[in-house]
């Protein structure tokens, strides 16, 4: 399979499931399951689901059973999304360039949003059809629930609002999290061997420091073009490696992380190819 | 086994398991993680864990395969409180007369200590320690996700405050959820066949709703012994079956919910015993 099919089916295939999951008229709170599909089907890239079906697929996974995780990993990132940007946190009206949930909707609504998303994801994991065996599906969920929560994305972020000192170990949880998430999830379903699952897990973690690092200095770049402040992270008074370190010393930062990850993974053999170009691509995007 | 025994024994084994899982030393945001202990360790009753035990012991279940359940549901219903409180929903201040999670803390972390304690929960089912197949472990999974999501209290508390005019509607799916899926998992956990569910499935349906009307009836006895406006219900401009149709019809639909619960469970013969004292007990309990 090339890079460039992998990209356009995964989309294809992620869309059409949020259709068929956000589809039900017989919804007896119709106005949240708006907020959530609207926070949901709101142009994001789906990098994640990209990343569970390029893994899925270098070890061997079929496209049916890597839906489940691909969705359910979008739910999660969805649903942090809409709770980031509420008032209380990070006070976004924007997000890619539409009203965030709180604002389309209100903030009640925007929070039980989240939290549905949270809930639906886990179901999602449980019922997608699929060969998956049931111990397949429960270490999903491990992985999932770990990620998301105190020990992951939930305690990256708390990191973020202490202004904790330790920037790397922050990136490493409120991103390098989901982003490990959605390669294991790929390597659960293809039934990987443990100390492969090791080696992927190593490369993730890299590969997730690289991409926010890369996230800051495009929101560098962004704002050093059209001549505003770096948007929300300056007015929140918050620190990114751009930002303590300076641009040559992050880009430096990238290629020292991807050029240990593409080490680690050489043992892997060919078969990684897929989800190495995959990997590189991503670090070369624009927002 | 009698009910006094359940009740001692099942309230001491939860407490213990809540103390291992908020335990750990290694955690990289100790805030969130106390944000999430405080509002889990607030001395509440434990009434789903409680009916988690009961209905597992009615089936013939053990308290190992039913700890990881019965500590699951109230992490859920834990959290739900958390975000309950904050400003944006009920705006409360006090939870148990203590300082509600936002007012100890502060509103990011109350809001991320509810995500967090969400995850938990599914990934207390996964690991936790018993004899449960991964099957059961599944079932377990999709009861909680249905239960806390879109078609459970996530979408109670969405009509909740669209201000439904089906009340009854709204105390299902808001207060009812939590309850049929903590008789759920105690049934899944003994593994009892699918029409024995579907019986308990209904006999919890109307708990539920006797449970909520018995708790607003609660509400306005305190408001009339103390002399004080029925709290936020008043404030918040919410109704509830007392205030719509009176206190004697409040006590009369008690009455006629679980005459019927209990006819409905007459079929599953004396091995309910448990099940159902606890449930008298419940709906004469004092706030």
């Amino acid at each position: 399979m090339n890079l460039e099919h992998l990209i356009e089916t995964s989309k294809i295939r992620v869309e059409k499931l949020f259709d068929k999951y956000f589809d039900s008229h017989l919804c007896p709170a119709p106005l949240l399951q708006q907020a959530m599909s609207y926070a949901v089907l709101n142009g994001g890239k789906r990098i994640r689901p990209l990343l569970v079906y390029a893994t899925g697929h270098s070890f061997g996974a079929k496209w049916d059973d890597l839906d489940g995780a691909a969705c359910a990993i979008e739910l999660i990132h969805s649903f942090s999304l809409i709770h980031d940007d509420l008032p209380a946190m990070d006070n976004s009206d924007l997000r890619r360039g539409k009203a965030s949930c709180h604002k389309a909707f209100n903030e009640p609504l925007a929070i039980l949003a989240g939290d549905s998303l949270q809930s639906l994801a886990f179901e999602v994991i449980v019922s997608h059809p699929g060969q998956l065996t049931a111990d397949q599906r429960l270490q999903m969920i491990k992985t999932l629930s770990y990620a998301g929560g105190l020990y992951g994305m939930a305690g990256g972020q708390a990191l973020d609002l202490a202004k904790t000192p330790s920037l790397l170990e922050m990136y490493h949880l409120k991103t390098g999290a989901l982003l490990i998430a959605s390669i294991k999830l790929g390597a659960i379903a293809a039934n990987v061997p443990h100390d492969t699952l090791i080696i992927l897990e190593k490369f993730a973690k890299n590969l997730g420091l690289a991409f926010q690092i890369q996230d800051d200095l495009l929101d560098t770049e962004e704002s050093q073009t059209i001549g505003k402040p770096q948007g929300l992270d300056i007015i929140n008074d918050k620190s990114t490696y751009p930002i303590m370190h300076g641009v040559l010393a992050s880009q430096e930062k990238i290629n020292e992380l991807m050029t240990e990850a593409f080490e680690l993974i050489k043992p892997l053999g060919n078969q990684t190819q897929l989800l190495q170009e995959l990997t590189l691509q991503l670090l070369q995007r624009k927002k």
